[in-house]
This record gives structure tokens, sequence and C-alpha cells, in this order.
């Protein structure tokens, strides 16, 4: 199976068992996880203008990427342990947001949908 | 190509141009908009049990779903805008934690990895 | 003057003029430091038990103080840029709470004001 | 007694003694409240350049306001559930950034103390 998400998902699961860690991962400690990563990765660019945030220094890039994969990770974790199918919620999803986003009414507009 | 990550980020692409959004998807941006929503994403499990938040109610599953696809879709975004590849950072991060939490020492801990 | 917000307000005022930081210091870059400070504050309890959070080892009780602290710094930091007076605004807060979570309706119960 | 933190935790305790939420306030739980309520606060600005973040609508200034309340609210019972004088922690914080940034070293400059 060439999956990302579900090789992902196989790995952890796997990671976990070995580790006797399933005790522990309960889906609210895993969105607690997964918050407490994600201000992680936001946390170089506190003070950075956007500018200089597309255009990160080697080691900040290494420290982002490492922490993007943290959320990628409690992130199918979590699913997997909610038994949410990632890949079609976040399909899903695209299509609503296609809905709420009409082309006509929001380019060019950083807008929230019920503010256009 | 039949892989999600993929699919999806041309998919945000797509989305992103036809919007004229690109001005407002610097990584500093992303990365916010990302940290907001796995807040959002843990709201409602925060007065949960960890009992309550493996059994959620259909509403609290739908709306926990919708977050999930969210973190996902700013993740992919993210992690295009920097050059990330990141089915591989995630691979990578996992031999990472492979070594950081070997199974003799973490097994039944949730110590971290500087704690073992 | 005795009270503890208002001599921070200036502390802080002063630390910033200082060291020329005013330009650092939009709304927008304080409520990120902000939620980043808040994470932090939160990441010590990822893995801990209700009871455990209640009875911290004497190290991560002295981090959570620092992370306490870091977080009414940036709170009252954001308040003063704002124009806000973070009394008057807690104090209406608590006139609202009392008014959502009437205490026959919400006496033991741990739900939000909109589904008692 | 004229001081806002204290009176803050005194209507607080009161607030919660007589909803008997003191069940539901563990450290961890208002940890996690607190993380959110500080996402809330973040959320409009996700957007916004620092220019606009300085001069919001009269709409979003009012929201903004009540979620700088619910953080400082989470913020003085988190404490107070932690035994925890944030007063005392803020001042000493104060001290400690001092030392960490000196002004000639960090006029001018938003890097972290550990990269001056």
């Amino acid at each position: 199976m060439s999956d990302t998400l579900g090789e992902l998902r196989a790995a952890l699961r796997a990671f976990a068992a070995e580790r006797d860690w399933d005790q522990f991962h309960s889906p609210r400690n895993l969105a607690t996880a997964l918050a407490v990563e994600a201000a992680e990765l936001l946390e170089p660019f506190q003070w950075l203008t956007d500018a200089q945030s597309r255009d990160l220094p080697p080691e900040t890039r290494a420290a982002v990427e490492a922490e993007l994969a943290d959320v990628l990770l409690y992130l199918v974790r979590l699913a997997d342990k909610l038994g949410v199918d990632l890949d079609a919620a976040a399909r899903a999803k695209m299509r609503r947001n296609a809905e709420k986003y009409p082309v006509d009414k929001s380019r060019g507009s950083s807008r929230k949908y019920d503010a256009l």
C-alpha cells in the first residue's frame, strides 16, 4: 500500500504497542499533545515578519521541519484513535470550503466566510 | 498519483491561486492558523475525562472530524509553502523517535526521553 | 500605587522602551507570543492524570510558575497596547459568566452554557 | 483589599464553590482551558497585518477584550489551584528577563536571549 497516511498510521500503532503506550493515548491526551506541538511550530515564527518567515535560516528550517512532522504524527494517531478517516475528512472539508468561499466573493480577501 | 498528501497539496494550491490568496499565505500566517485550528480541535475535549474522550457524542465527533481536517489542510499548505516534504519529514521523525524512546526504557512510561 | 496589574504595565512599558522593542510589540505579535506561552504552560501537564497535575514534582512546579508569569506579562502588555483595562474587562466577564451559568442550572455540570 | 488579582481569585473561588466546579478544576484541565482561550484570543489576529492589528474594528475589539478577560480568569484560577503567588512570580520573571536581556545587547533586536 503506497499511501503515506495509512503507512504512518500502521507505524504509529506498532510504535505505541511495543511501548505499551495505548494507555496514555486517549483522544484527549493526543489532542493536547497536538496543540502543544502546533504551538512549538509557531514559536520560531512569532517575531518574524511575513517576509522573514518565507526565508528561514537553515537551523530554524530544520527545527520547523521536525515540528511539522510532530504535528502530522499526532494528527494521524488521534484520527486513528477516533476511528476518523483523515483522507476522507480532508476531502469533505475541501468541498465545504469551496462552497463557503466562492471564487467571485472571496477573491483577494482574507475575510471569514460569514463576513464576505 | 495516488498519494493523499500530494493530492491535497495540489488541490490547496489551486484553491489559493483561484482566490488570489497566496498573498496571505506566508509561512507565519499559516503557522498561526494551524495553531488556532489545533486549539479548536482541543476545545471539545477540555472538560472531558479520558474515558469520555474515547466515546464522543455524534455531534461532537462530527465537529472534531472537521477540525482534524482543518489541521491537516493547513499543515499540508504550510509544508508546501516552506518546500518541506511532509512524508519524508514524518518518516525521519519516526526514526529519531525510535532512537529516543528505546523499547526497553520507555515501555509503560509516559516520561520524556530526557527523563528516561 | 498598590495594584499589581498597573505596576506590571508600567514596568513592561519601561522594559520595552529601554530596549526599543515597541516596534516588535504589535497586538498581533503579542497575541502570538501569548498563545505560545500558554502552550508551554500546558506542555508539562499533557501526559499527567488530573491527580498527578495536583501534585507536581518541585522542578515541574518551578517551570510552571515561570510559565504562569510569562502568560501574565504578555497578557498585561497586549492589553496595554490595545488600550484595554484588563481589570474592568475581567470584572465584566465575571458578571456575564454569572448570567450564562446560573447556579441552579450549572451546579455539578461541566457543560457549556449553550448546552445547559 | 484593593488588589485586582486577589479579588479575582476570591471571586473565582466563590463562583466555583457555588457551582460545585472544583471537581473539574484540576490544574491540568485549567491549563488546557487557558491554552484554548489564548488561541481564541489569537484567532481574530491571524490574517491581519501588524498595522491592522493596531487598529481593530469595534466588534473585533469587543471580542478581543472578552478573550483577554477569559485568559486572565483562567490564569488566576490555575495559579490559585497550584498555590502560586502570581504577583510574586511575575515580579521574579521581570527580574530574570532584565538579566537575560541586558539593554546594550538586546536594544532593537527581537532575538532570543540565547542568540544575542
